[in-house]
């Protein structure tokens, strides 16, 4: 029995840039010695890449190794009318250029979820891959 | 710099079932030609196990193949004021027996987010590794 499906639409690379742009929490995906990991951080997006803080661990591990990570994210009506999601696959690597530093820290400077410990350290990933699919009507931000 | 934080709790395995009970959306990671992919499915709990619907994909493709994978869902506060996130790994299958393929049904019946295509096909994720952490005063579902 197939049921009635919302219809699903891929996005282009600049819709997927803008919704990224329209939240604030989105979830890293890492293989974490052979296993799947997705974990949630707070992130912006500057230029083409998403940022985020890092306390010491698994995701700054991949940072540092430059390891390919998958970073998602969402969001969708409660009631099923609309949605998005937007996936990157791109190499994670630690920001430690002090000029991008220093933007990185203006643009997470907030007390914001998902943070723990030792948040002083910035991770980007680029968006080697980007994908996207979006139903219904988004509402603009 | 550090920054003041939340301070995350970790949660016992019943909070865990309990908060994932408590949404519908969750993200399923699996690593597919060895890129790291996070995919949003629209859910439920049965005992302590997840299941979702699937479309012949990469989701159905790492049941058939009993693959371990990630699944996560969180909810929080926009203003940073209150969060949880909830973390199963563990072997994914279908579900192909008759009861349980009816008792699926009859959990995840409704029009839902992010389903497309063929989606008569159900997937259960087992709680082997079941963690979740949480920060400030969750309200009540």
């Amino acid at each position: 029995m197939a049921l009635p499906v919302a219809r699903l639409r891929e996005l282009s690379r600049a819709r997927c840039l803008e919704l990224l742009g329209s939240t604030t929490v989105g979830r890293v995906g890492i293989s974490m010695r052979a296993l799947p990991v997705i974990l949630p951080v707070t992130y912006a997006v500057v230029g083409e890449r998403v940022i985020f803080r890092s306390a010491p661990g698994v995701k700054l591990d991949a940072a540092m190794h430059r390891l390919v990570v998958a970073f998602e994210a969402d969001r969708y009506d409660p009631l099923g009318a609309w949605g998005w999601s937007v996936l990157l696959q791109g190499v994670a690597s630690e920001i430690t250029d002090a000029a991008r530093l220093a933007e990185a820290r203006g643009r997470l400077d907030r007390d914001l979820p998902f943070l723990d410990g030792e948040v002083a350290r910035f991770v980007t990933v680029d968006s080697t891959i980007m994908s996207g699919r979006e139903f219904g009507s988004v509402p603009a931000r």
